[in-house]
């Protein structure tokens, strides 16, 4: 299989970022105890918004340390995303636009915050063959 | 959907643990920082084998603190793991049977240590229905 070209695999990415609709997010407490869980997300272009339960440990570790690794698509076509998240209020046309795409609104619930992830590190990888040429985005800026 | 009832939650966890060949894998350094990447495992019906370069933050990770949350199966058929890893030795025969089912045996690369992770939390839900009722190993011990 020929790795994809960059050009590919940052069209593939949004593309995957457009419609995807879960990604595992991995968080960690201040002593080092990883998280991971399945959330959905909706991605805005630039950043991703999430949610969940105020009393999770997604939402403490997000709250204390704010770094997260989350991944979109299987295990051979991974979207990777690391940055950092912070707790923020969403206009009600953004909320309703989360709710639309993940079939599920956090307004509804008890105490559950949105999260929005800033992604500084964006690889894409389907194979071993694709471990080169992985990154799409360091520091925030999308290679070219 | 009707709630799976426990025992079939079992025999499918099971099921994925012996067929599935990637798990979604996070840790975390001392500092709190998550790490998150598919690695292929072998599961033996207590503990689950993983291979990864020693150099790699999951390699770094499981040796200073031990910790890991994993995840087998798509983000609405989830098999959750939570333990402790260590590297371990294996035999001939475990490391054919690894690189059998992986398609990679870590043999053939440099420096590429076998970790064991013994669970001691395993859950498994698919959607919101199904939380309830989710932890089928609490503490090292299948619940019944």
């Amino acid at each position: 299989m020929t790795p994809r070209p960059l050009g590919q695999r940052k069209a593939d990415t949004l593309h995957r970022l457009d419609h995807d609709v879960d990604a595992w997010v991995a968080t960690a407490d201040p002593a080092g105890t990883p998280y991971l869980v399945p959330l959905s997300f909706l991605w805005d272009g630039e950043t991703l918004l999430i949610s969940t339960a105020a009393t999770n440990p997604t939402a403490r570790n997000l709250r204390s340390g704010g770094r997260v690794r989350l991944t979109v698509g299987p295990t051979r076509d991974v979207v990777l995303v690391e940055g950092s998240a912070e707790v923020v209020e969403v206009s009600a046309a953004v909320a309703d636009a989360f709710a639309a795409k993940t079939g599920f609104d956090p307004r509804e619930q008890r105490n559950y915050p949105y999260f929005r992830v800033r992604p500084e590190l964006i690889q894409a990888w389907r194979e071993a063959n694709e471990i080169a040429g992985r990154e799409l985005m360091v520091e925030g800026e999308w290679q070219v």
